[in-house]
């Protein structure tokens, strides 16, 4: 059983590495267009990848330090020696899942926009193409590391369950850790570049967007792949990771069987599989509607979902054994949870709907009313993905409940997480590709491509919206799942501590020290939100007045003649980015350190429901009013209310400009940052435990 | 000893309503001033008049259908035969204190306005004195209540103290429905007429604030009375006897004993005395400056602040004993954060710290990134308020927790709540005067008095932002304290009911009815700040399109030979927000019974606790984000950045107007949420325990 596990689990891995190789060839088989296209990728790709390397010499620095502490905890008997080295091979998969998307997303961007000159389909397949190297690469590294861990601690130094499990649950942090520095960093760029960009050359100088006399505008291109490409790799890396290592550890919790550990690597194995079939669904014939497009994308997705539905249920009947097969409706509900969140997303994001469309209409009372507007919509609509979970949160609990044991009704919550991830691979891949069609589109603008290509990548790019709401309800959805089962696995690994089953026995809510812990972990997000936006606010602020600087100072530069200096624009955004990246990653591992020698165990159990709870709420509200306000501009870019240029398009424009750091900065590094809390307070357990002051 | 008891409170609620007579009469001696004036103050007085008579004829339809349904209830033994009365005087008082309130604020407008022609001391004096009588007369009232229903229950009907305490909680149930009534129909009326002058007046018209010639002008003053005065009495009755009833329960729960139940409502009876001296201390010499202002308005709260930190510690050690004098800590925490939770208020919000001041310097770079920093000044400042009021739970817990009893440490709780509240009569004086000067100024500008008396009004007006931030701090940690407290006595209820101990058996945070309730509840405030800002956003529209439609079809307007129509602006005000008052309300009454019966009682707990540590964020995150940009504009306005009319000034007024709602409207409106949502619960307890689900 062990080996077969090993064999299946390392094979899915493989197989997903093995097709992310294939499709990237099939990427660069391409041309990439004229000389100057030619020209502009290579300026975004020589961007994004300074970015990355300097990215990671300050990560390397922080994980170096990190590795000390783990060391010196682990010579000190508070940490398992393998904890130091799986913290650092999560990190390190992390940032390469990152690495590797970025690296073909840009490779692709400018083949994608050449490939829109021959017609719509060859660009979706090369974009699509491309996101499928990311998703790919995203769950066989993450299938890897899981199946080498589990291999080297099973069958070399001959772990227990219990203590693999321990042992796998660190490199979840590493992954964690470097997931928030990619998405905070990333983040940071993708919008100070985008918000500088619109403010001065959109709303002030009064060119259009991806204008090549904007000087922002390359480093505009280059944050959506530091950002919304390799943020979103390394983010979802961690996501997958983390769902699958924190149930495999409930399984043992609750079976104290290696079967029950199984099951979640092996449902994602399968996935894998599923997902891979379901990607030769999505192609469309020449000519093809925004909708046919949609439905090709949607082919693909459902299809894999509706395999890996019906797969898991022999499959637990096969692992688990037949009497624990009810558990099979956790995984189910998992899997349709995702999906009705992302429906949900939609609803209150496209313009295809009344809540974005009466967005729009408050445009016509200026700026405040649009303002007003949004953040209402994000906030309200939070109320169906919370009513949502919590129903998946109670169906995985009870139908896992057998023989009314807690511990697996626990496992059956971290299964729906899996559930929902389990098709990661091309949900990502459908993804991952709008950044591409995003750049694509970029670069037909700059190169001077015929208004018919920058119309079929604009297609493609407003596709790519509505794919993001969807996986947008993957993330944060299986984030809050995922961040409940961590939070499970906190505990039981606090009762695995001597003296910490009395540290951990008062979980009630009155206790005051889960209230009060309930308090600040609420708290963080809403911290963590302003952080991350101030470092927006300020990078973009630099980026504003070199742009200013560029526009006055440079000769000729308004009439094409001259070219503006746009290195000196990404290099200021990424200096700006990394300098920002650091602050929210420290809090993010020092706090709940902080409160669990302050408050004690039940202290960090009451901050981890708390940041669960608000985290959730404050991803979806800056995620959606984000969207709402990007799409209500969008829609007025159609040709109502007034259309381009009117008043009422000036007021959506400061709305999107507003909703960017709320959609692509601090929305999307809150779901990161409660699993990161989980991983961190469990990493520290045993020094909690014992230096605690209550 | 209960007779003392009964005539030390209710002498109490005496000697405040004859201060608060005393008040009113020296206010009416003086003169309303110029036949213009009179006319002026007569025309809003009009107007919140015919506001608040149609308000109450919908308020009794609610209360006469919601008192059917608890005599129903009653007939079938699931309450006691006294809880509707209860209820009925409850909402009834709320009312009366919010009427009282606005009746002598809107005598006391043009007053103030007149004396501040003599002088600014003499200004000072009547709106400080108008706002003592609704400080005086919210806690007169609120003791009276207390007292008659004491009074009634214990020696006519002779009912235990747990029956009293019990029965005595559902007044809050109706001072709270009350009171969310008149701060969100309030709320939504003084926003919708602001933003609707400011927006056509200011921005598209360019005519000064409360200039005459705008049609909204009287709507806006006739909002700041019925939103900031009578929403506000309305408020803070309900927050003051709340906090005093559920300490009481708590005590009872405690101590069994009459002495720990009336231990809250003698505190609040010595406290009424402190705040009547602190009064004598609020005068200042002609010609003072603000800051001199600002210490005669110190003078007199820190006076009664620390006569009732002192008189507590005797209180308590004659009242409770020799051996539970530690409880006296949880007192002064209360007092103590109730400060430091005001003073971080105005850190944040106020235009003499770094906050304000780097908000007003983001206009430079436009309306979007003054939002974008407005709101994460907001989010940041839930920070320090957090863990004052987390430091505050502690120490009352754990100082009370006498022989490790948590019960005892609950009621250190509640009694940090009241002591926090003892001094409302002065603190909510303090606030209350800001309103009045407001509307004074108001009344300046349109009768064109001297343009030093308006400089008058202004100085006044200003001190009351900060005044208002201190109030606000009161009221935020206030609510959350007195919300903690009703949750467990929802405990303690439930457990009184056949049945309802097993219901409540399990509250660990890792109980999925726990953790789904938490997630509920933490949405609870996300939804309705969404829901009454949106009421704004509706509600402002339709008063933008009608004074545009003034400006446009009243020929004479603009050269101010023709009056506008202020009545129809005044009767869209009142419609709209009477219209839209009423959905908020049902929800806050109709979920938790839909949560109760779904999860049960542990899930109810679990919704209240996320609903408090949401809300509390939600509150503060909002007013301050609000008060941030009230005070950056105003900054701007004194010169820097371009000062008035400037661009920067342009991006300043759309952070204000977003705030309006945030800071008026639904901040306010989660304090009484959070309490009302508690009070449902335990009235519709022994409902929930026989019919829920889970």
């Amino acid at each position: 059983m062990e080996k077969l596990l090993v064999i299946l689990t390392f094979s899915g891995a493989i197989i997903a590495l093995l097709f992310a190789f294939i499709m990237s060839r099939r990427v660069l088989k391409f041309s990439e267009g004229t000389d100057l296209m030619k020209k502009i990728s290579q300026s975004i790709r020589k961007g994004a990848n300074a970015y990355l390397k300097r990215q990671y010499k300050i990560v390397i620095i922080f994980f170096g330090i990190m590795f000390l502490i783990l060391s010196v905890m682990a010579i000190f008997k508070l940490l398992t020696p393998y904890v130091p080295f799986a913290f650092i091979t999560g990190g390190f998969f992390s940032a390469l899942s990152g690495f590797i998307g970025m690296k073909i997303a840009t490779l692709a961007n400018a083949r994608t926009a050449n490939a829109c000159r021959d017609g719509l389909n060859k660009g979706l397949r090369i974009a699509f193409s491309a996101g499928s190297v990311m998703g790919f690469t995203v769950v066989g590294l993450g299938l890897l590391d899981i199946s080498v861990w589990f291999f080297l601690l099973k069958f070399v130094f001959d772990l227990s369950p219990e203590a693999i499990t321990s042992a796998m649950l660190t490199f979840g942090m590493g992954a964690s850790s470097m997931a928030l520095f990619a998405r905070v960093g990333g983040g940071i760029f993708t919008k100070a570049a985008d918000v500088g960009a619109d403010l001065v050359g959109k709303v002030e100088a009064g060119i259009p967007e991806d204008d090549p006399r904007n000087p922002a505008v390359i480093a505009d291109n280059v944050g959506d792949n530091v950002g919304d490409v390799a943020g979103m790799g390394a983010d979802l890396y961690e996501s997958y990771v983390g769902s699958i290592i924190s149930a495999s550890a409930l399984g043992v919790a609750a079976f104290h069987s290696l079967e029950a550990m199984a099951l979640p690597m092996l449902l994602a194995a399968i996935g894998v599989v599923c997902s891979i079939i379901g990607t030769f669904f999505v192609r469309t014939k020449e000519g093809a509607t925004q909708k046919q497009l949609l439905s090709a994308l949607s082919r693909g997705t459902n299809f894999s979902a509706i395999t890996i539905g019906i797969l898991s249920l022999p499959l637990i009947y096969f692992v688990l054994g037949k009497s624990n097969w009810p558990i099979y409706f956790a995984i189910l509900a998992g899997l349709i949870a995702g999906v009705l969140i992302g429906k949900a997303t939609e609803y209150y994001t496209s313009d295809g709907f009344r809540p974005t469309k009466n967005l729009a209409a408050t445009s016509e009372t200026g700026t405040a009313t649009i303002i007003i507007g949004g953040l209402s919509v994000g906030m309200l609509s939070t109320l169906l993905p919370i009513v949502i979970i919590s129903i998946c949160v109670l169906i995985a609990f009870f139908v896992s409940n057998g023989a009314n044991d807690a511990a697996q009704g626990l496992y059956g919550i971290g299964l729906s997480a899996v559930g929902m991830l389990s098709t990661l691979g091309i949900t990502l891949a459908t993804d991952a590709y709008g950044p591409v069609a995003d750049n694509a589109g970029g670069i037909a603008q700059m190169a001077g491509l015929e208004e018919e290509v920058r119309q079929r990548t604009d297609a493609l790019d407003s596709l790519g919206n509505t794919t993001a709401a969807t996986g947008k309800g993957f993330a944060i959805g299986s984030a809050a799942l995922t961040a409940l089962a961590l939070m499970a696995s906190y505990i039981d690994k606090v009762k695995t501590i001597d003296g910490g089953l009395e540290k951990i026995a008062d979980l009630s809510i009155t206790n005051p020290t889960v209230l009060t812990g309930l308090f600040i972990g609420a708290c963080l997000p809403f911290v963590f939100a302003a952080i991350t936006m101030n470092s927006v606010g300020r990078a973009a602020q630099s980026v504003v007045k070199e742009v200013r600087r560029q526009f006055k100072e440079i000769a000729g530069l308004m009439d094409g003649k001259t070219d503006p200096d746009y290195a000196s624009c990404v290099d200021l955004c990424t200096k700006a980015s990394l300098k920002e990246m650091i602050l929210p990653t420290i809090v993010a591992v020092v706090v709940p350190v902080v409160v669990g020698l302050t408050l004690g165990c039940s202290g960090v159990v009451g901050m981890l429901a708390g940041a669960t709870a608000s985290g959730f709420l404050m991803a979806v509200f800056m995620s959606n009013s984000g969207g709402a306000w990007d799409n209500a501009k969008k829609y007025i870019e159609s040709g109502v209310h007034g259309g381009k240029g009117s008043e009422n398009h000036k007021a959506a424009v400061v709305g999107d400009t507003v909703g960017d750091p709320f959609k692509d900065t601090s929305g999307p590094a809150i779901n990161i940052l409660i699993k990161l809390l989980s991983m961190v307070s469990i990493v520290f357990a045993a020094v909690v435990v014992s230096f605690s002051i209550l």
